[in-house]
C-alpha cells in the first residue's frame, strides 16, 4: 500500500516524516502523470508545486484555513490529498472531477477559480468576512507569477495592504505564465530571484536592522533614513513591501522543509505577507520540465515517452489562423499582433516569429491588450488583438469604450468560442455573441470551416473600423484552403441550400450540421432552406425576412447561450418587420454546460442533426419527417 | 480683450510672459467656473489642472505630440486653449462640447476617454505605433492618483516599463480620485508627498550618484550595492523605478515654470518617465477648494457664494437605496457595503458613516469589487456593491465567473441605469440588461418607483444566490415610502391596467409612461393593459404569455439599447412558447446616445407617451386611436 493511498485528509500529512514526504511526493507525481497522459490536463503547473501542497496542507488546517488557487489548473495535488483520490481518474472527463477547484466538489475548494488573478481578492474577502465575525482562521492565495500580471490582482495587493488584515499570498514564481512571462514586474522579479541577497534570511536582517536603536526626534530622521537604507540593502521586495505587505523570500519552493518554516513564520506576522516561492514548472517529468509550454495543458500523450498522441492532420482553426495572418502580415507592414499570454494558445506564436518588433505579448492583460491595441490603431497601425472568447469577458469594457464608441481599426480575433470541451464552465466561450452583438459600430463574422476563417480574416482587415471574429476550438471541416483571398460583403450570409419549408440558420460550423438535417428533413420530405449567417452583426435581415416570408418556419443553431444569442437577433429583425406568423426554434445552451467532450455537449444541447429534427417536430414539420421516413 | 481669446492655438502660449500665463490662468478659471455654473459639470478635476495644462502645452506640440487625458473630464482647460473657446458656452450641453476628449471634436483629442484608468494602455499604444512607423513625437499621458488604482493602469505601467519606449506619464496627485482616495499605492503616493526629500531635485542626485565609480569586478557589487542604498535613500519614487520608469518629482503644479522645466528634463530621458505632480482639487475656487467632493462633479450653481442650486425635494433613487440599505443594515449585521471610489455618487456615504466596518470603499476597482464582495459572502457576510451602471461593464466576468457561476450571497447594486444625461455616451447606462441577463443564476429586478425599489433591495438582501437591481440616476416619483418593507415574489410581474388589445410592458420608471400612455390610448378606444415587469430575470412568462394571447399586441419600452434587452427577452419568451400571430414593437435605443437632458435623450428616442402611441400606430391600431380622437 502507497503513502498516498493512506491519506484521507490533510491532516492524515502532519504525522508523516520526512522520507515519507518524499516518497509520496514521487507517488503524487506518479499519479498526475498516469492520469493526465490518458485524460490531458494541466501537467506541468501541478508537478510544480508538489511539495508547495503539502508544505501548506501540514502546516494549515483546511478547510478551516482557507486556500485559495489563482487560476485553479495547479490543484490536482490539492484535489489528491483532500479525500478526492478515488475519484481522480475521473479528472476533466464528463461528469467527473473538474481540472478547478469546485464548492459542490469538497469543502476544501473555498472559491472556485478558472479565470487568472482572482485570488488575492477572494483572500481579501475571505479575511475581512472573518475579521467581521470575529472568527480565527489563516488565508492563503496561491498565486503564479503569470496570474499576477493581471490588473486585478494588483487592485486587491492595493486594497489588501491598505487593509492591514491578516493573510498570506504566496506568489509562485516559475518564471513564466502560460508561455514565457513578460512586463516590468516579470523582470523585477527575476532580479530578486537573482539576487545575492537571495540566501540571506529575512529574520537574521530583521534581527540586524533592530539593533539600530529607534530615536524620537528630529535628528533621528536621518538615523531612520539610513536605517531604510539600510533595509533597501540588505531585503529585497520593497516592491511588495511598499504595497503594504511582509516581503518574504525568495526561497526555494522545491525544498518542503523550508517552505513549511516560512509558512511558519507567515503565520506568526501581522497584516498581509507575501511569500516569494520559486518553483520548476513540470518538475520531477523530464519532458515537461524541457517543454513546460507544451506540458501547461495538454491533451492525451504517451507518458514513457512524452510524446504527444497523433493529432488529427486537419489544421485547426487556430492554426489556419495564425498562418493566414502571417500572409498577410507579410503584404502588409501595418499588420500588428496582440495577445494575453496565449501565444501558442492563439495560433501568434508563428506570427511573434516572423514579426516580433510588430508582436505584443501583454501578459495576463486583456483589457490592456484592447486598449493599448485601439491607440496602436490610431496611431496608424492594424491590430489584431486574439484572447480566447472567455477571457475577453474581461475585456468588455474595453472594446466597448476604447474600440467601439471611437470606431477604431482593431480586429478582435475570439479563439475558443463554443463550448471547449474539459475545462468546462469557467472557459466555455458561450456568453460572446451575446455581449459583442450589443456593441454598436461593430462588424462580428463567424466562419462556417476554415477555409471561410482566411477569407473572413483578409475581410476583416481590410475593413475600417472594428471588426469581431470568432472560430471554435477545434481542428477544421477538412476542406480545402483557396489559394487566393476573397473580400466578403459586409453583413450578407450565405445561401447554401434552397427550400420551401422550412429555413435552417446556422454560425460557425454548426453550418455543416444544419447541412446534414437539411439532408435527412429531405428524405422526409420537407425542404429545409439553410443559410449560412456569417455576420452575426450587421445581420443580413435582407435574406432572413426573405426566408422567412417563404418558409415561414425557422431553426437557428447556435453554440452559445440562447439568452440574447444569433437566435434572439433573429427574432428581433422579425419582430422589427412586423413579420408574424412565423414559428421559429432556437437551439443553444440554457445555462452554464458542465465539461464534456465539445460534441458530446453539443449533443446533449440539441446541437446536433437529431436535434434540428426535434426542433422540426417541435415546429410540426415532424409527422411529415416520420411518414417520410416511413414510406422510405 | 483678455488674453485667453487671443489663444488661437496650443502654439500661441509659447509667446507669453509670466505674468500673461498667470493673468491667462486666472482668466482660464473664470470661464470655466462661469460655464460650469451654468451647465454643471467636473468643476474641481478642470480648476486643479489649469497651470499643468498649461505647462504641457507650452512645452509639447499637440496635435503632432499625443495628449492623453485619463478619465477626460479634467480637458475643459485643454478644450479652451485647442481653438473650441467659442464653443465653451455649449459644454455638456445637448449638441454642444463634449465634456470628455472626443476625436471628432478636435484633432487635439488623439484617444477619447471616459472610463478611467485607460491613459497609459493608449500612451503605450500610441508610442509603440510611433516606433514602429518610424515618427517622432512625445506621447504624454496624464493620469490622477485616483485612476491610478484601477488595475489596468498597473498592467499598462508592466507593459511600458517592459517595453522601454519613450513615453511621459504625469501622475496628477490631488490626494483623491471622485472621493478621498484609498489603497496602499495612495498611502505610498503619501509617503513621497512627504518625505523630507521632496525639495531635493533627482539631477542634483543623480549628479551625486554618478561620482561614485563603476567597478568591473566581484568587489564591484558591494558599491553596486552601496549605490542602490543611496539611491534608495536620496531618490524617493522607486516604486515605479522597479516597474522600469524613471521617477521625477514629486514637484508641485501649480508652481509652472517648475512643471515646465520639468517636462523639458522628462523629453529628454530615454525610455518611460512618470512625473509626479501635485495639485490641488478646485484650485482658485475657494468653495470648490473647501468641498472638493461636492465640486468634483456638479450640477448648476450660484457662483458667488457656491451655493447648489436647489434641487427637487423628492428624493433620488440613489438616496433611497442608500437610505434603505442603512436601515436594513442597523437590523443585519451581516450586510456589508462596497464601492469602487463612489461612495457619494452611490448613496453610501450614509452608510460609511454609520457602519465604517462594513464599508469598503476599494478604489477604481471595479473587478476586485466583485470578487472581493464574492468571497465576503462566502465567508458569510451579505454583500452589496453598489457601482455605476456604465462602469460595471469593467466587472462583466467577475460578475459572471465569480459571483453567478459559483451562486454567491451578492447583490449588485446597478446605479446611473438608462441614460444620463449630459456626460454622454460613455456614461449612459444602456447595456446592463443585454450582459447581465444572459448570464445564468442571476436575479435581475428593476423597480419603477422609489416605493418598489426599497422593497426590491429588502428582497434581494433576503434572497439566496446573486442578484442585480437596476435603478436610474434621478430623482424618483414622488410617490409614498411605505414604512414597512415587503418581500416581493420572486419573477413575478405587477398588472397596473388591465386591457384587452394592447399590452405595454414597462420597466423601470418608464412604467409610469406606459400608464400614461395606456390613458391616452384609451382616448382612443383602445384598452391597453400595462405590465410591469419587475424582473428582468427570471422573467415572468406566465403573465407575458396571458397577455401576449389576449391582446396579440404588444409594445415594450426600456431605458436602454434594443439589441439583446427587455424587448428581446420577451421575444425570446414568446418564440420559447411557439406563440405566433403576436405584433411586439421595442422602444429602446438604437445605437450609442449623445448627450443632453435624459428627458430629452429619451422623448428623442421614442420613450415618451408620443413613442408608445406611434409604436401602437406601427401595430396597426392607430386609426383606431386617431378615430377615438377625432370622435372626441
Amino acid at each position: 500500500m502507497g503513502i498516498l493511498e493512506r491519506i484521507k485528509q490533510p491532516r492524515d500529512l502532519k504525522t508523516l516524516n520526512e522520507q515519507e514526504l518524499k516518497l509520496l511526493a514521487q507517488e503524487i507525481r506518479e499519479e498526475i502523470i498516469d492520469v493526465v497522459s490518458a485524460n490531458g490536463g494541466h501537467l506541468a503547473p501541478n508537478l510544480g508545486v508538489v511539495e508547495l501542497t503539502l508544505a501548506i496542507h501540514r502546516v494549515f488546517d483546511s478547510p478551516i484555513d482557507k486556500l485559495i488557487w489563482d487560476v485553479g489548473h495547479q490543484t490536482y495535488v490539492h484535489k489528491l490529498l483532500t479525500g478526492r483520490q478515488n475519484e481522480f481518474k475521473s479528472l476533466r472527463l464528463h461528469n467527473g472531477l473538474s481540472g478547478f477547484p469546485k464548492r459542490q466538489e469538497s469543502p476544501h475548494d473555498c472559491f472556485e477559480t478558472g479565470h487568472s488573478s482572482t485570488s488575492i481578492s477572494a483572500a481579501v474577502g475571505f479575511a475581512k468576512a472573518r475579521d467581521l465575525l470575529q472568527e480565527k482562521f489563516h488565508v492563503v492565495a496561491v498565486i503564479g507569477d503569470g496570474a499576477m500580471s493581471g490588473g486585478m490582482a494588483y487592485e486587491a495587493l492595493n486594497h489588501a495592504g491598505h487593509s492591514k488584515t491578516n493573510m498570506i499570498v504566496i506568489l509562485n514564481d516559475n518564471e513564466m505564465s502560460i508561455s514565457h512571462n513578460v512586463g516590468a514586474l516579470s523582470t523585477y522579479l527575476c532580479r530578486l530571484r537573482t539576487d545575492p541577497r537571495y540566501a540571506r534570511s529575512k529574520e537574521e536582517i530583521e534581527q540586524l536592522l533592530k539593533k539600530i536603536p529607534r530615536i524620537g526626534d528630529k535628528v533621528a530622521k536621518a538615523a531612520e533614513r539610513a536605517k531604510d537604507s539600510l533595509k533597501y540593502l540588505f531585503v529585497p521586495g520593497l516592491w511588495f513591501e511598499e504595497l503594504g505587505f511582509t516581503y518574504l523570500g525568495p526561497i526555494d519552493g522545491h525544498d518542503q522543509l523550508l517552505v513549511e518554516q516560512t509558512l511558519e513564520q507567515a503565520k506568526q506576522k501581522k497584516g498581509p505577507v507575501l511569500i516569494h516561492v520559486i518553483t520548476k514548472k513540470g518538475k520531477g517529468y523530464p519532458p515537461a520540465e524541457k517543454n513546460p509550454d507544451v506540458f501547461h495543458g495538454v491533451g492525451p500523450f504517451d507518458k514513457e515517452t512524452g510524446a504527444i498522441l497523433k493529432k488529427s492532420t486537419v489544421p485547426t482553426y487556430t492554426q489556419v489562423f495564425g498562418e493566414t495572418l502571417c500572409r498577410l502580415a507579410e503584404e502588409n507592414p501595418k499588420i500588428t499582433a496582440i495577445t494575453a499570454a496565449m501565444p501558442s494558445g492563439t495560433g501568434l506564436n508563428l506570427f511573434a516569429k516572423r514579426f516580433p518588433d510588430r508582436f505584443f505579448d501583454v501578459g495576463i492583460a486583456e483589457q490592456h491588450a484592447v486598449t493599448f491595441a485601439s491607440a496602436l490603431a490610431f496611431g496608424g497601425m492594424k491590430p489584431v488583438v486574439s484572447i480566447y472568447s472567455t477571457f475577453y469577458q474581461r475585456a468588455f469594457d474595453q472594446v466597448l469604450h476604447d474600440v467601439c464608441l471611437p470606431k477604431s481599426n482593431v480586429v478582435l480575433a475570439i479563439d475558443r468560442a463554443g463550448v471547449v470541451g474539459d475545462d468546462g464552465p469557467t472557459h466555455h466561450g458561450i456568453f460572446d455573441i451575446s455581449f459583442l452583438r450589443v456593441i454598436p459600430n461593430l462588424v462580428f463574422m463567424a466562419p462556417k470551416d476554415e477555409n471561410e476563417l482566411q477569407h473572413m480574416l483578409y475581410t476583416a482587415l481590410r475593413q475600417e473600423g472594428p471588426v469581431a471574429l470568432r472560430y471554435p476550438r477545434s481542428v477544421g471541416q477538412g476542406v480545402a484552403l483557396d489559394e487566393n483571398f476573397k473580400e466578403l460583403p459586409i453583413g450578407q450570409a450565405e445561401v447554401l441550400r434552397e427550400g420551401k419549408d422550412l429555413t435552417l440558420i446556422g454560425t460557425g460550423p454548426l453550418v455543416y450540421t444544419c447541412l446534414e438535417a437539411a439532408e435527412e428533413l429531405r428524405q422526409g420530405g420537407v425542404e429545409a432552406a439553410v443559410i449560412n449567417l456569417r455576420f452575426l452583426k450587421p445581420l443580413d435581415k435582407e435574406t432572413i425576412l426573405h426566408y422567412a416570408y417563404l418558409t415561414k418556419r425557422m431553426i437557428t443553431v447556435e453554440d452559445h447561450i440562447l439568452a440574447g444569442g444569433m437566435g434572439s437577433a433573429v427574432l428581433e429583425t422579425l419582430a422589427d418587420a412586423g413579420l408574424k406568423d412565423v414559428g421559429i426554434e432556437c437551439i443553444g445552451y440554457e445555462s452554464f454546460v458542465e465539461q464534456g467532450s465539445i460534441s458530446l455537449l453539443q449533443r446533449e444541447n440539441g446541437l446536433s442533426v437529431e436535434g434540428i429534427l426535434q426542433a422540426a417536430e417541435r415546429l410540426k414539420i415532424l409527422h411529415r419527417v416520420r411518414e417520410g421516413r416511413n414510406r422510405g
